[in-house]
């Protein structure tokens, strides 16, 4: 819906002045905050000195706080965003008259940096907080690459050591992803790996696997808590990451103010959540309060489908049950998904807000094969000029979907959709799909039973 | 020279009403024009008739137009120039601090588009005046895959069929450009190839060649004078082709202007000239008219030096010889550089634009070594977030070794230079470079003999 008469351009930037100064937090308007992450051991929430051991004390802080809406964001980091954002809004003219709809559809680009999707924002605050407590470095895993080159980029900046385990079937389809960690000083090593201890089980346990997400985390989170001066950074899932992403929505709010433009749909692409969370936060803080209504759509693939078929339940976040329990969508810690699902978004779990907002009604949630979505990136491309992420083209293929059911009801929605990133390092899947041999996959229900069944059982963890 | 004391942006931008609505065509107000195109049997002018055989009929007027200074920009190519411009003309903030300097320095950035460079800028031009001519086609040829793919994205917008040659060693060591190519619906074919009777003669003279960007050119155009419906267009070189990159140089203008800001020097990267051409075109309007003066600085590779070591001669430009001649600085059409090459910019022969201002004194030109580009692109990638393509990073070395000389001189110069693309799909060559197994190479005075032996003899063609 848009009150105002003023021409809409294609892309709406802000200017360096009205960019966001402080992050939102959206738990400090649920109603029903997030469940605390549990301590494996003793089942009892983990304090701040136990996540301490893990994560740079500030950013444990900003894990814990379900109180304080605003957070400021620090004046280096709003340095560093100034270098890529704002992130242009994009007014989806030619999409929509491809699709011959009267709906109104928008994008948030995010593709418009190195790292090729929003992972930076987080990325350059986990960074700086780590610096700032005096650490030598970090470790973290990646799955696509993004997260890995974002961290890579912020470590190469702030002049920090940066181990990176990469899901092993990335690593080696990838390869290119990797040089450009490497360009950015990063080491990188293929998960699961032979250099931990759970590496080693994995291996032992699963030998062949082409890895996961949930293995990764294992690896960097060992390495992290056993080597001094170094601390553990996560690209998605956390409460922090979420907090550092809504600089995405409310970059998104003010360009839709400066129009008077009031969203019906806003619609993201969901892996472990980062930026659906980031991009729906101060909307949906806004219908927590009552002020206004929006529908948000979740997509996620077919092939990992947390919120459509998983538990809410506590589950670990990785498959090597290193981490704490955090109350999620998940599909058991030690589901890995076929490795014919090209699109990213592998991981079993979720965040743990947007889990609490799904399961109290706050937000839909939608399933989608990748060959659909590959056609959708495919559109996209040829009419927008942008070739899209395949993890983002999960939302493109909802956004279209959706505007065409304006086209049969003649509605004219205002659909706003979260484009996270870009596919130039993503060329093999897109090549299944030119020469035709994509297949799609869809777990059987026996095979979803044996990833509940890694989900641990205790009083209190019905599902 | 900057006489404003508002603070810079990290990034500015124009709004779309900012846009550039006509091109510049510099060679308007050059005193000395460049020698027109030769017909190589005849050594006469080609004539519209004879330029139209193979170039699309508007495009021809565009080409031999050496009065009109302004020239309308169609409202669809506008419309199309939304979707990705104005880029960004950037403050290199961070590497101003890293390098120490008192200089100030500018980057107008071309690579936030799929084709990851500027060359969209001519190729959606091209495009659409063959779509308007009624065509079913055009031909063309890419190195390093940035123009291939731009033509591509340019022909899926304007529905029109698109067929690339490529060369080979680039079509071998960049697999992934030319599933973006497929992905826009274009047919990719490596050059030479046994597809054309010109390619099938460059083989059997250099058997196991790497191919080249004039072997590529010859075939592009054997297919469209021999195919009904269907024209040759080329991404550079050109004078139509730096008529619409002079986007470039009136956007960098406009965005400086916004804040009083007079550059000292300006520095591109030079293959054929469009992107350099297209960046300067517009302040060398000013210096021709006597109006301003600047130094503008050509930067090629020291293994293909064409303006530093070429001769200014009537040349072909192409290997194949069935191009009109064009005066320009020229190594021969022979002249192939090592396979060892990796930074792009191969092209023999070099813009008639560019070749008469440089050989007026109007320009100056310097070669660089490859693994100092790469260190000077490390440099930038780490500091400024963006990983260059190893062509734009030509033009980065020399901005750092300008502002070095600032920082030994105290002297504050205004440095702008044109960041032309991305090295997304050069990740093999930052392999070499990372692995530290990068090699130089300057060619021999007897290796570029042997060039200059190419050159067609005929009376006024002496160098």
């Amino acid at each position: 819906m848009t009150n105002t008469n003023k021409e809409i351009p294609y892309k709406i930037y802000l200017e360096e002045s009205e960019m966001p100064k402080e992050w939102y937090n959206v738990r400090a308007d649920m109603k029903e905050k997030p469940a605390p992450l549990l301590n494996p051991q003793t089942l009892k929430p983990m304090t701040a000195q136990e996540l301490g051991e893990v994560f740079c004390e500030e950013l444990v802080q900003q894990e814990l706080d379900d109180k304080n809406a605003y957070i400021p964001i620090p004046q280096e980091i709003r340095d560093f965003y100034k270098m890529y954002r704002p992130s242009p809004l994009v007014r989806a003219y030619c999409l929509e008259k491809k699709l011959d709809t009267p709906a109104k559809i928008y994008y948030k680009f995010e593709g418009n940096n190195t790292s090729g999707s929003h992972k930076l924002n987080s990325a350059i605050a986990q960074a700086y907080y780590a610096k700032k407590q005096g650490l030598k470095g970090v470790t973290t895993e990646t799955g696509a690459g993004q997260w890995g080159t974002a961290l890579s980029m912020a470590c190469a900046y702030l002049e920090l050591d940066c181990k990176v385990y990469m899901v092993k079937c990335s690593y080696e389809q990838k390869p290119f992803r990797r040089e450009v960690m490497r360009t950015y000083g990063a080491n990188v090593t293929p998960s699961p790996s032979e250099t931990t201890a759970v590496g080693r089980k994995i291996l032992a346990d699963h030998p062949g696997t082409s890895g996961s997400l949930g293995c990764a985390i294992s690896e960097a989170v060992e390495v992290a808590t056993s080597t001094p001066g170094y601390r553990y950074v996560l690209g998605s899932v956390l409460n922090q990451v979420l907090l550092h992403q809504s600089v995405i929505g409310l970059e998104t709010k003010a360009a839709l103010d400066k129009y008077q433009i009031t969203p019906d749909i806003i619609i993201g692409c969901a892996g472990g959540g980062s930026n659906l969370g980031g991009l729906i936060s101060p909307f949906m803080g806004e219908k927590l309060r009552g002020e206004k209504d929006y529908r948000f759509i979740a997509v996620e693939p077919a092939s990992c489908p947390s919120f459509t078929r998983g538990k809410f339940a506590y589950d670990f976040c990785d498959t090597g049950m290193v981490t704490p329990l955090q109350k999620m969508y998940t599909l058991g810690n030690n589901f890995i998904p076929s490795a014919s699902h090209a699109g990213g978004l592998r991981y079993h779990g979720m965040s743990a807000v947007l889990s609490q907002l799904y399961h109290d009604g706050l937000m839909e949630a939608v399933s989608v094969e990748q060959t659909s979505v590959f056609e959708a990136a495919e559109m996209f491309a040829r009419v927008e000029g942008i070739l899209p992420a395949p993890e983002s083209s999960h939302a493109i293929r909802i956004a279209i979907d959706e505007a065409m059911k304006c086209k049969e009801t003649g509605e004219e929605k205002t659909i706003v959709f979260g484009l996270t990133g870009t596919g130039y390092f993503d060329m093999m899947s897109y090549e299944k799909f030119n020469d035709g041999i994509m297949k799609d996959y869809i777990p059987t229900d026996e095979e979803l039973a044996a990833g509940f069944a890694g989900i641990p059982k205790f009083p209190g963890n019905e599902f």
